[in-house]
């Protein structure tokens, strides 16, 4: 049994978002979901967010964002931490969610404001609370422009005292925001960025891990990059990330996500499967030029 | 039977958007919610937007999403259209909703694009598309900055092609934009305005009503407003809102939707309750000012 | 000599923003800034606004600006208002502008808040002050994303205070924002809107007259959309502006303005020249489909 | 006479963006001014840029632009480069300023996009374009939210390879924009930051350098702050920001730039003075709690 403490603790490195795989007919694919989860753990991630927004958990039943969560739990076994997202717009599924997967033995749940309502700072700050005492396990906040109710710094700061908050994905854009949230929260909370491409600005700022959704196929340079900021060799970090992921990067505006990271894992044979509506799958030129970015990159031989 | 043709002339006038009512423990109060359905017929609404998003749908479950449509048809009876609304970020959710909606015999569905997920317009065009292959029932597309996902005019004239998409909610503040629909869109689908700020300007330049929240406790004035304007007498109309409804709308932005109506409603003894969590219920100062303010409206007396 | 008082009344209908003419070395065009006043003036203009943001005073001396605005006083002779542009991101400048302006003859200034930097509320208010010390000319201020310095509605209310500020030139395309300035202003001092996009929709709210830019090639037009609209029939009013306006104005997002207006002039046969750096003629492309658009809308015989 | 390719190299470390001093009369401070640039010359900055934003270039007449150009070239003696800020609305303007700064011997110039009015890509290339060849020195571009006119890092990429521009600096917000600069341009010119919150992390980047106000009376911190990255402990640079500099950058948002750096620098006894208006002084309270700022940093005995 994990405690909130203890989640603070474990909450950095490379934090994988899981991509969840579908079949062709758009059913979840279990086993391929149980081999990317070992397939991870075996390039060295440091956690797993499961259900998470580019695990598509918004075109997912109730029922099916609880059986990834069962899944990911007895197949990771304790060996790095799992985390779920219960993010909703309904508080009461969002509860119902953290129950399953307190009840289950996840290590923690990931949670964003309450979507697509606009909804004022005390709201947010209430739903929240609402969480915090209806479940007793550990809460990271995520920080989304998706959800449409940003959170300031100073805002995840008054959520650092809420004892279950014990860490926040801060996926910004503006580096003002990204520095005042280490300044105004990073002594209460454990920080970590929301993609790979703040993943060494952030580092060198004070962030102590990064989410990737790219490290469910490129786990290797994501930690290799990870660790050379660990070695405070910031020039090796930003010649692994420019080179090994330059190319990849751009080719991401065209395709997007989750679709792109998609393409690339079915190209790489690592199952993934179609994206379900409203992601689109990428064109066949878009596949082809995928291609040769992965053999120049050295993924695909 | 309503078919999507005959929607696209009913979509005009003042349409009103349906205030859930809840009762103090949270729980729908059907009675209520047949009370006001009632009362704003009998004050000369045009037709009725049942669990939009000040209906507060996006905190409600499936069933009660299902119930309060039911009750909507049921009580209406065919006097003016019942639209109800499908908005999910799963398709299937939307595509079960909406044959729930047609089952029942409402006589419209309105749906936003897929919401939380940033999704390319292509993306957004199949989800309409796999709406309207699903269920054979008239769609008002619902263009608000809360699905995270902007149509722009020319897409709206893009899905206005969609056999089922015969009317458009247009909810940016963009005035622009405004413009740019009634010229690219106008011709195709029946256009109103999204709310009763805009209504004034936008009946002006082409639009053919308005959705209105505020109609559920100030239905005379939104209702004579409109007349106003279908009369030619632009002057009129612009002097019931200022005069009207000018004191009100400011107080709207310290206490916000949905709760400023419900509190509203509270005051004046139209069945409201309590706002669902992430929404919370005004301060006593504010219920105080509210009233003041409803006092000087004329509607307390 | 037009007192701040006087210039309140008058700013209303169809203000023209003058094109400033420059012959193909890049010089003033004096002769074709006196024809085309004349030109407006026989055709109905309601006012002249000189050396505006798309008169190009951005690219022109000091004593550019100061030949245009007493060629426009001389020229016009006090048959309609003259209004002369004094913004500027140094007040010592627009201060020495507004005493020329006064000295002349001029009927008002113009001015936005100060450009480039990023001000304080308090800031702009002084700014307004320091003006209205200086020089007692009536002025309409000017809200412009231009000037990076955005005032809200509020803050427009405040400044209209100011004894000379009798008018405010309202850029937003925020139609909240729009309506909430008749709402807090539209009592203290004239409004009129930015631009013709918004003119239909801003008339039926309460604005007294619309900015024009394109009233320097089709005066008529615009001037017949402006009197539809005070005789109370806004159909018609949108029928101008949608048919004979409709196409030309989603030409202008390709074309950009001037350089649009002044191709449209060129072609017409109307003193307007090049555009100076950093705005450019459009291509020979654009160019053909322009003269086709001025065609159908029956400019061009 | 440093050429444009000399530039390049020397664009590095910490650039200073030199506050102007005012007398009480506003008038410019000359004796201040040289003070200052020895000040900082002996606590090591690496650079000084003349007449930038926060050196108030917008509220002076060209001739004092000139002025305080030629001040710094004979005051510095070639001991660091020396740019001069030449950026204006009028390419004339521009020109003339440019053509000025290489006549006296200034090292390069700085230069954003024209400002004021909306320009398009090709309309800022040509900006550029006739800026290098009309005069023949050194360009750093300003990408910078005043100018109103914003640089992609794509576009970057492109003037980049306009002979004389050989720096940029980058004042985004926005982590990708700042990442994808390195990656399309860092091969090409010399990028450097655009204020000390984001140094830390851009130059983790990959950056090789920062502009700094601050280091008009705080040169020595923000040097030491440098130097730690470059021996490549950016633990050290980190907790040098965030613990001398954290708490005053807070205040900067109340105080705003550059009222509260002059602010400082008269409480630290460095020649500063007034600003010109639009700024303003800052407010006794204000000023009370900028000086046990200033205390606490150890700045203030």
């Amino acid at each position: 049994m994990t405690t909130s403490a203890q989640l603070r603790e474990q909450m950095k490195g490379v934090q994988s978002i899981v991509i969840t795989p579908f079949k062709e007919d758009f059913s979840l694919d279990i086993e391929g979901l149980k081999q990317n989860l070992e397939r991870m753990i075996n390039f060295g991630s440091n956690g797993m967010v499961i259900g998470g927004s580019l695990g598509e958990f918004s075109s997912m039943t109730m029922e099916e964002r609880k059986l990834i969560f069962k899944i990911a739990v007895d197949t990771v076994k304790s060996r790095i931490p799992v985390v779920c997202n219960v993010s909703d717009s309904y508080i009461e599924r969002t509860i119902q969610l953290a129950k399953y997967a307190k009840e289950i033995g996840a290590d923690g749940v990931m949670c964003t404001p309450p979507y697509y309502q606009k909804v004022s700072e005390e709201g947010m700050y209430q739903f929240y609370k609402a969480l915090n005492d209806a479940v007793d396990i550990g809460i990271m906040a995520y920080n989304t422009s998706r959800s449409g109710n940003h959170m300031t710094p100073k805002f995840i700061a008054r959520i650092a005292e809420i004892p279950n908050v014990v860490a926040c994905k801060q996926g910004t854009r503006d580096i003002e925001e990204l520095e005042e949230t280490v300044y105004l929260a990073g002594d209460k909370i454990t920080l970590i960025c929301g993609s790979e491409v703040m993943a060494v600005p952030c580092l060198a700022m004070g962030y102590k891990g990064t989410t990737s959704t790219s490290s469910s196929f490129m786990t290797e340079m994501i930690v290799a990059m990870y660790k050379a900021t660990q070695e405070g060799d910031y020039k090796k970090a930003a010649d692994i990330y420019f080179n090994g992921w330059g190319e990849y990067r751009r080719f991401l505006k065209k395709g997007g996500m989750p679709a792109t990271a998609k393409a690339a894992m079915n190209i790489l044979g690592i199952p993934a499967g179609p994206t379900r509506l409203p992601f689109l799958e990428l064109s066949d030129d878009l596949k082809k030029e995928l291609k040769g970015i992965l053999e120049r990159m050295g993924l695909l031989k």
